[in-house]
């Protein structure tokens, strides 16, 4: 089955591409399943993620996974049909747990590697521009950058959304 | 005819692909038209605006429209090759007047969607670096991102400048 | 011979893919060279270049150059293999001895131009996300924009990186 990871800016629809490319792959059968890894943390955020649960529709399963992706992977059914997103989101709130970045890149990459089922991985591309005088930042870009690395090597498929439209790099 | 968008990064050289492909168009005939976004308001501006005129030649007639992107793309003629030149100073000038975003970018695409003449628009993609810390720059980042989204949809031809080189995307 | 822009975001794979680029030329024979523009300024850096030159291995020469890139280039013989990694540290390093930067590009762009033998230049793409609101960093950012986009009509091939997999631009 295909593992396809989606990148792109900010609001480039790289999201509305995953969600579309899984429903299509859902015409011939198979429960969606969207892994959020955004956090109700405040009202404002648990008004846009219901919002968004509600403009998905009911052929959607939505799971909450902030930080334990591996774990989500691992629990998927090889009928499932799933979307990350994103993953720009879940290395942020690793890194406000001070969490191993290495290593949950690892362990990520090695559970995308020998996932069975169709997966669609939507992150950021957050590396073309200047380097970022805040350190933080420079750590979240560079985690991502190598993040990126290792999923394109083990993904079947890289699509990098521009201005809404895909872009096939692999 | 065809509509196109061309996307790139600072000084990547998108400003001369899309008026040499204009130029290249008009070679079958058909008014070249040039409508800039910047906004002569000093005398720097002033002069940048009137070296960048002197340098594309008598061939060209300059239209300066900081604001009304949409009456200027219906003033044209069918038969007209116009470069739109560019959409991220006029969302940039268009939040300085606190305009509406959203109502603007739906009349702008609903323009291009139906307009009869050659056109091509020029903008930055401003999207693929972190979030900025300046709350007015993510505003902005995410306004050309979804202007962008809507124009890739009406467009006829997405095209990505690198390095001066064009990459088709649609 | 091919000379061969490679750009690509932060630890976007691009340096990793130049190197193996020139391995696989090198297995027809040919001397590889790496010309390495970071300077070894203090303990860390020092450690850093030195980890590097030796994760590249014996059949790599290795040659210091923060500056005098076209000098490095015109010392090269037609067989050897060279990688230049990277330009943008280049551009880092004149801007900080006050240089000349067009003329700098001009010279640089005109012996890539005239160069004979295989050669992989590595640079990052710096012009994506928003106008920095740090004058010397948009003045970077301009000068890697016209930096690249001579290189690329100078370049027989154009690669950008994205997630570690290399695009075709040109």
């Amino acid at each position: 089955m295909t593992r396809t990871l989606v990148l792109g800016g900010a609001r480039s629809g790289k999201s509305m591409y995953a969600q579309r490319a899984a429903e299509a792959a859902a015409a011939g059968g198979g429960q969606l399943v969207m892994i959020v890894t955004a956090e109700a943390g405040d009202d404002e955020m648990r008004g846009r993620i219901a919002h968004h649960r509600a403009a998905r529709g009911p052929a959607w399963r939505t799971r909450e996974t902030p930080l334990a992706l591996t774990d989500a992977l691992n629990e998927l059914g090889e009928t499932d049909i799933a979307v990350i997103d994103c993953l720009t989101l879940w290395v942020s709130n690793l890194m406000m747990k001070d969490a191993d970045l290495d290593a949950e890149t690892q362990n990520l990459t090695q559970a995308i590697r020998t996932h069975r089922g169709r997966l669609i991985i939507v992150s950021n591309e957050v590396g073309f521009g200047i380097v970022p005088e805040n350190a933080l930042a420079r750590r979240f870009r560079d985690a991502c950058g190598r993040l990126h690395q290792n999923l394109g090597a083990a993904a079947d498929e890289v699509i990098l959304v521009v201005a809404g439209q895909p872009l096939k790099i692999k």
